[in-house]
């Protein structure tokens, strides 16, 4: 197809596709005649692939580059796939290494995940973006330790098991790895949502109770996926 | 104290400190010679929820102060708080209100909470950020529907329950509301990198499971808090 119905089938602009033809996010179709280009579905997929990373991933285009290239190495094995991504994802550590508290909070990072059997990298950035909330929670009078993780801790492992599931296991690698990139990125804004609509609601209900007349239906109790 | 005890005492360089007496963020200490003035505690109370917003939040200094009006505006009844603060927090919606899939993701996300019986503001932006995710997920040819929401949405109720629960009842209103922010913004940012850490363990063990040899611990099974 030609660059005016890869926009057309995927709602980009053309100008913002030679903007990522550019930018090496795309690669170039295949030349067909001076300044015309043949593009085919795996352009319409990458293009689509790049419109969730930026718009609901909220990353830079030089994060999606990162991605990109992760999801591009197939010497990279898959499981370590999500690994290299959450690097590119960030977010970098806020607090100085040297300092005690940070260090004494990312060694109870460590244990608590150590504690929790779970198999992560010895550097991915969320072990040091746990440690810097911890240290930030304290630094504001809060007494907390690694128990305080435990409740998100049940319901992140409890969500990626179900998002990981729902992944066939024939998949090819290419969808597979799109699949994990883009679940990664969309549900983690619809968790993000979801909670500061359940704060929403909690803090009405705490701050400002109905009366017992109102109507109060059940909240949702259905299962995994 | 004076402005350097205060830089000690938050761990805040002082021009950091002058930068936010500028911007508005930090009120003015007592005058108490030229170019000497003395602050509080609260000076210091509100100087580490800046640092909350600035580096875990990793909000602008345009939204912090945002954030900061709405805890300050005493007239705003505390349930109403959050929706404020949330919508200082974004994200902006990201696709065209004018498209038709927008609109039905919209109305479903709309329809969703409803039957949840959450009580959030019919303007609050993680709804539109719901639909935008329901629309990214199609765009990328998932088939999902409001559905896919079951499982967030229950995590996210549990959790939201459990942090509003924390709150002393008989708190003052100044600390109540330093609470609720500081919660939101440092509690989003451990259940994104919980989150990330459990995908990246439940992505080894599905695609690199380990030998039956090796030890696998159980997972935490903590309760509320």
């Amino acid at each position: 197809m030609r660059i005016s119905e890869l926009s057309q089938r995927t709602g980009v602009p053309v100008p913002t596709i030679k903007y990522y033809l550019r930018e090496g996010l795309l690669a170039p179709g295949t030349a067909t005649a001076r300044n015309q280009a043949e593009y085919g579905d795996e352009h319409v997929q990458r293009l689509r692939l790049i419109r969730v990373l930026l718009d609901i991933g909220g990353l830079s285009i030089a994060t999606v580059r990162k991605v990109l290239d992760a999801i591009a190495d197939e010497r990279l094995p898959l499981h370590d796939l999500l690994g290299v991504a959450h690097h590119a994802l960030g977010p970098r550590p806020v607090h100085p290494e040297n300092d005690d508290d940070v260090r004494a909070a990312r060694a109870e990072v460590d244990e608590f995940l150590a504690g929790l059997g779970w198999r992560v990298r010895p550097d991915a950035p969320a072990r040091h973006a746990l440690a810097d909330a911890l240290v930030a929670l304290r630094r504001v009078g809060w007494r907390v330790d690694a128990r305080a993780l435990v409740p998100y801790a049940e319901a992140a492992d409890r969500l990626a098991r179900c998002e990981l599931e729902g992944i066939p296991a024939d998949a090819s690698r290419a969808d597979t790895v799109r699949s994990v990139v883009i679940g990664t990125v969309v549900y983690e804004a619809v968790l993000v949502a979801l909670r500061r609509l359940a704060e929403e609601h909690h803090s009405a209900e705490k701050f400002a109770p109905r009366r017992p007349a109102e109507d109060r239906r059940p909240g949702h109790q259905g299962a995994c996926g």
